[in-house]
């Protein structure tokens, strides 16, 4: 016996589609990326893998493709849970800003630093931004020394682990397939922990909108019986990954 | 200081639109029952309710509606509690079946007592009926003496009561929202309860779908300071129950 647990990282946003940075805002699907998540789910039924429990962000990009993905699956109906821990990297005063335009202004080394660094923050965004979340009522009962103002890669690991440990590694133990809908950054923090990989590893690592990603963990360990799981579209994801790396250079 | 339930029904399903008895059937919504969803969200956001919690059935067209509705509202981070005792009324042998053409076949009385009779319900379905729910994952935890095999009204309400007291009456005493995202006959059940309707009148009774109905309670009581509620565009949902109250003829 082993556990199934199901990643995916939401279809193309209507900032993956302007190449913003978006971290913490909220923004909507585009019509293509609610193709991918209505894909995702048809992957989904194609391999018979039939989620028990989804864990998602409080970031509606998130949540509305486990949304479509399930309904297309015929799971609408599995229990879900929702916490801020599975949100996307806080983006920190990058949140808004164009990342082309973010490239040619401060140059190859410091870009990819700030987007990839594992633990090097971009600069804390300012009180009262129009891209902060200070007034956005999801976040009213979170204690303000909770609330990120910038985080890198080692951040989001240090707060999405408890999730992992408190919300979803019980729904495993209990023998349930469990669906994480989330966000690049916080899906790759996960599959960092899950598989071991080094801080200097993880900076190359890219995982695609919209393609479920399977690990099969050892029942007792929780460690994946095939490193870097299983993508259900092997082909698309590789594609897809390699045009993420890529992202910031048009 | 009063506290709020919205009461919605699902927006119209497949079956509502081939005028098939549903009941536990896992139908989808049609495309007009997807828009329905969505005013409903906009009704929501144009009055300022904003939920803060949201309680479904187990079944996609309620489900779904509520997903439509939130995204509408930006509110799809809410947390969201689904039991199978806000299902929709068990229609026993009925379901599946065209109630223009069960009308005509056995008449108009034996049609209304089984449709709106409090008391009387449908015959049963037979075990391994293509419109049974006995192989459906959902309910496979569910001891097969609380599952239904037909339903009266009454049986609605002695199934949802439960899940009124233990599930939604926490949360509008902790003050929150409370959007409850069900079914005609679940929230007749309901809404006879609420405004201690009696069994002859709740006959007469219909809730349109889509249409938020918004019920202050007292705090204290849990009674609604306006007995009946107030649907959000009350135009539009008394035109609508003339139409549900209609079904069947034609």
């Amino acid at each position: 016996m082993s556990a199934t647990l199901i990643l995916l990282r939401h279809g193309e946003s209507e900032w993956n589609a302007k190449n913003l940075f978006t971290g913490w805002v909220d923004v909507k699907l585009t019509a293509k990326g609610e193709d991918e998540a209505r894909r995702g789910g048809s992957l989904l039924t194609e391999a018979g893998l039939l989620p028990d429990v989804l864990h998602t962000s409080l970031q509606r990009r998130a949540i509305n493709t486990a949304e479509l993905a399930l309904a297309e699956a015929g799971r609408s109906w599995i229990p879900v849970k929702r916490h801020w821990r599975l949100n996307e990297r806080h983006y920190g005063a990058l949140q808004g800003k164009n990342k082309a335009e973010t490239l040619e202004q401060y140059g190859e080394e410091q870009f990819m630093t700030w987007r990839r660094s594992y633990d090097t923050p971009p600069p804390e965004i300012e009180p009262g931004s129009e891209f902060g979340q200070d007034a956005d009522p999801r976040y009213a009962d979170l204690p303000p020394e909770l609330m990120p103002r910038t985080e890198c890669l080692k951040d989001v690991l240090e707060r999405m682990l408890p999730y992992w440990y408190d919300g979803i590694v019980p729904d495993l133990n209990a023998g349930r397939t469990v669906l994480v809908a989330a966000h690049g950054n916080s899906l790759r923090a996960l599959v960092k922990h899950l598989d071991g990989i080094s801080d200097e590893e993880i900076v190359s690592l890219n995982i695609p909108t919209g393609m479920p990603l399977k690990y099969e963990l050892d029942e007792n360990t929780l460690q994946p019986l095939v490193k870097g799981g299983e993508y259900l579209d092997p082909e698309a994801a590789a594609e897809a990954a390699a045009a993420v790396a890529a992202q910031g250079k048009k």
